[in-house]
């Protein structure tokens, strides 16, 4: 959903609703755009400073002012959420690690719905967001799913770690995956497009795993590599 | 490679050079024109009717006179060539039943390369062939894996049965992948992301092996999907 307009913009940030970006029309010089600006940036909302005619073709009332909000249509969970139902049971919880590419995103949910994961937590800061790419591309999983969106992934890890999860990172370097044990309480961490699991996070891991690389280049997409490890964990936590 | 005009795009055809498709421009009356769209069909060449304008977007010389041929700058394989790396071991080889996606065969490429597998099958017809975007979303891993493309897919399969290779079919409806024998001489044939594996095809496999399904949507993207699969047989095939 798109919010247009100074004021509108505005008293979006005064909700508690998801907003995804804000398209911000560049060169705009009055001090009322300026403070706009400002208070949008301190709400932590990401701004995408844009041309004058990406403005005029992604507005849809016409008085955009040069703002336009994108307003995510997906009510996210809290960790508790997910955390609530696992309960009685062995939990699967996959963490993201600054997943950018909303194609990758909507096919990490397809995938973790497929093997039965009870959720997936990804950061407000440096993350594709739950938007109309990643529902599409999720194929209608994103239903199935509890998806929540924390502030700080690492805050997030601790808790899970407190509930007696262990957080298994899948990176290169580490173990290899097919000799570590991933049954159990178990949280998978996947690193992003470009920088893997982040340094900070990969101290927070009890293990890092990896999976085996035979060719030259060796570089895997992240949702296909989310895909081998997710499932890698099924197999384990399945087959006798 | 573009290759535009009536005379060259007529000259190319009487090569061996591997055109992915050529654009015509709609509504061409023309004698010559409605001649030459005659020959390229004959050829087996896939037509994409588009309007004057595509063609003007797309034309580098300015003198496409409606016609503009797109050709591949990749060599392709034999399956002869593929044989000959497998020669002295268990080969690993992937057939791919109409994966039309070019994004999706750019990273099936890509696992497979990762996986170490020996060569990958393409059909001629209804199959992305490699064009930019495959090359571009493979990352460069197409140069150090064997693509061969065959006109038909279940002769291709016959030669491999032929050679020694078990032929097994990942779809939906199978035995549970984890309790298959993914040693040995193995073929995979991945199915493409509207139809899986043809009825045709799936007759020529000795077994159809699927992926444990935990959730409600149970879908998973043609990559994602070859990626698990494919590292199932990795894991099987090299973890004591």
């Amino acid at each position: 959903m798109k919010v247009e307009g100074r004021n509108s913009v505005y008293e979006l940030l005064k909700t508690d609703k998801e907003i995804d970006k804000v398209l911000v029309q560049k060169d705009l010089q009055d001090e009322a755009s300026k403070r706009l600006i400002n208070v949008i940036r301190s709400h932590k909302v990401k701004v995408q400073v844009v041309d004058k005619r990406v403005i005029e073709k992604e507005s849809e009332s016409k008085h955009s002012q040069g703002f336009i909000a994108f307003v995510s249509d997906y009510k996210y969970f809290d960790l508790e959420d997910i955390l609530d139902g696992c309960k009685d049971k062995d939990g699967f919880v996959v963490v993201l690690n600054e997943i950018l590419d909303p194609h990758n995103l909507g096919s990490i949910i397809r995938v973790c719905e497929c093997a039965g994961v009870d959720g997936i937590v990804i950061s407000k800061d440096r993350s594709a967001s739950v938007n109309d790419t990643v529902m599409r591309i999720s194929e209608g999983s994103l239903n199935h799913i509890k998806v929540a969106r924390v502030t700080n992934i690492n805050n997030a890890i601790d808790k899970l770690k407190d509930e007696g999860f262990w957080v298994y990172g899948a990176e290169i370097g580490g173990e290899n995956i097919y000799n570590a044990d991933l049954t159990g309480k178990l949280c998978l961490v996947i690193g992003g497009e470009d920088s893997g699991v982040k340094r900070l996070t990969k101290t927070k891991c009890d293990k890092i795993v990896s999976i085996p690389m035979f060719g030259k280049v060796n570089s895997l997409n992240a949702s296909v590599a989310c895909g081998v490890a997710v499932y890698e964990a099924v197999r384990q936590r399945t087959v006798k």
